[in-house]
């Protein structure tokens, strides 16, 4: 079966495996889960609670299988996914019809349904281990997707496999994007940039915060992206680091602060502008170009091998030498994909080094409380050569005249 | 402090807690700590690991305690919140101005950041219980909300207390909404029903699943609510139970049929409707007919005190009496708030009894293969006399000109 897109990066994966000696990896979270197969399981990825698995065994050891409720087996005849065997587990009453043979997807569908039912979804990924020859095995499972009562009676029915928490596995496997995760991740920062132009076009004495969140997500539905982050602030709610848009109006003057970004077929943007009300202050122009200047310092040591401790320390030195002495920041970014913060974090006390395929958000923010936040954050891919900017717009300040 | 909204339906709380004989009960999932403190934690609901609780205390033994970490403390001050007590963790700088005092909301996140860093999550829960003398204490802990190794670790950190799993305490008392949580669920209901128009406003020939998708999310991020649920299916796509928006054209004759709601302040909807594009067969006529009956006489007989079973076996019935005598569903309904699956189920098997304030999704969905899927499923509040419609239109069919 041809696809589209691979998200997986096979290879990183396998090599990690081999590395911890692990004979299977199992995908819980909605984003490994996704990550590992392509399938996006709408119950899993809205509520907790709903259970699929991807489980993944080591090279030449058989092949992936997906376990997913019934309820969501026509996700997995409709989507592009890159995974055949399927385990599903739970009743739920789809009648065939003469009809339901010509349409392929329907077809898929109750080809899937005919398959025996599991029972429930521990029950069906305690089968699929032990039919893969698994019952002794090391295996990596993701936690962050079970309930603590599931690891705990998965480790009592599989009493003579180690299982051992693979989450961080699975960070640092998804830290190196394929191709078409890059495409993605473009495409979404790009939808948010717009949001943003967006955004402003509706900038005028008296809009509100809310107003102007309206048009950014109206834009980023438009596109096909939803809603994730939407941290819009006005002056000095501009300084709450988490804004939410509120009933506060534009005045003169005025800081606009963004730190926004939808969600693209799955993939995450980050990106914060600010955008001014009328005229900067000297102050605000001079503190603002310090941060960005923080950002462009990070960009331009970006490169594969590149301590990201490195990266930290230049981002913060060159914002307190440019305008911001007492600068203080845990972290000047981290990266981007199917989370909003994957892997790596940019802070002082990592030990990892860029790798090429890294995408990551460099983000300088800086809150003065009662008075304005002010914040560049930009989205840039780690080539061989240096960071690939995902951005269209540069990080300066956005003037608006009021 | 005034407060416009509790969410939280304190008596029931007190009762479940008195009749588990619990000395105090913590929230760790997203919906539960919003539900128990009106906080909503921006780093919680968008991914999953990052931590805040509520700690609720037995009558008369103390104030409820927010823990969360300090990179969220402006969403505690700038939020409704009926909690006082705030604990935090970890560190975040913000820095102070002249002009903090002058901001209620800012002076409030510093008199907060003022406050002990008590390190991480779990050591920050850990003191909190100890502070308030419940080491030996039963406590009812929300297990959704916590990763798995720190289940364990709360355990071994607290030997003396008795952790009894506490999410189904938190789904059963939130079964029962206060009347702020039914205005909320009224007007996400009244949205998405306004969404369902604007998306039929774009029906013509050549029209996509996706054209639809995007006008129907515009009117739900125009009325400062967020997506969610967008299942919108034409012809035989209709008959995926998750449809996801597609390039598939709309053509003469097509059933569209729509299982959507997003959120509004935190609460969710779910309502199903059918639309034609052009005239119905006979056929569809027929069974959607049957189906909206089914829903209708769930509706006619929900009153406190009956029985969710008597509930399920009246619809089902009458679906089958009145058009598709092989219907076959595992429920026909759900209750509905901060989460899109509340308690009750509406399940053949289920012993439980309506009770007033009850918020219920009805719905009767029946899919063929190949063919379509017609669904009926309407918002309703359980009142002393009868069902409380929250949807404005009825279940019919609702008829599109080509």
């Amino acid at each position: 079966m041809p696809h589209e897109s691979i998200l997986l990066n096979t290879e990183r994966l396998h090599a990690r495996m081999s590395k911890l000696r692990l004979d299977a990896i199992v995908a819980t979270s909605p984003e490994n889960v996704t990550y590992m197969s392509g399938f996006w399981a709408l119950p899993q990825w809205i509520r907790r609670g709903p259970q699929a698995y991807v489980v993944w065994t080591a090279r030449g050891d058989g092949e992936p299988e997906i376990i997913t409720s019934t309820a969501t087996l026509d996700l997995i005849a409709d989507q592009d996914i890159w995974i055949e065997r399927v385990r599903r587990y739970g009743t739920f009453h789809v009648d065939e019809s003469a009809e339901t043979g010509t349409d392929p997807v329907c077809r898929r569908q109750m080809e899937l349904q005919a398959q025996p039912d599991h029972g429930d979804a521990l029950t069906a990924l305690v089968t699929s281990l032990r039919d893969a020859g698994l019952t002794r095995a090391r295996i990596g499972i993701d936690e962050i997707g079970l309930m603590p009562d599931q690891l705990t009676e998965l480790r009592q029915r599989l009493p003579d496999a180690a299982l051992l928490p693979a989450a961080d596995v699975f960070r640092d496997v998804r830290a190196v994007k394929t191709e078409e995760e890059i495409a993605r991740l473009a495409r979404v920062a790009e939808i948010t940039e717009r949001s943003i132009d967006a955004a402003l076009a509706v900038a005028r004495v008296g809009a509100s915060e809310l107003d102007l969140a309206r048009a950014f997500h109206t834009q980023t539905v438009q596109e096909d992206a939803l809603p994730v982050l939407g941290c819009i602030g006005f002056g000095e709610r501009s300084a709450l680091m988490n804004v939410q848009p509120s009933r506060r109006t534009l005045e003169q003057g005025d800081v606009i602060r963004f730190d926004v970004g939808g969600r693209y077929r799955h993939y995450r943007a980050d990106i914060a502008r600010i955008a001014i009300f009328g005229e900067p202050t000297r102050e605000i122009r001079q503190k603002h170009r310090a941060l960005l200047a923080g950002v462009e310092r990070a960009c331009e040591l970006i490169r594969p091998g590149k301590r990201v401790a490195d990266i930290y320390a230049a981002a913060v030195e060159t914002v307190r030498r440019e305008g911001i002495p007492h600068y203080r920041r845990n972290h000047v970014g981290h990266g981007i994909g199917l989370d909003g913060y994957d892997a790596p974090a940019l802070t002082q006390t990592s030990e990892e080094r860029l790798e090429a395929g890294m995408v990551l958000c460099v983000e300088t923010p800086y809150y003065e409380a009662g008075r304005w936040g002010l914040q560049v954050e930009d989205m840039i891919v780690v080539r061989a050569d240096g960071a690939e900017r995902l951005t269209a717009t540069s990080g300066d300040l956005m003037l608006v005249t009021p």
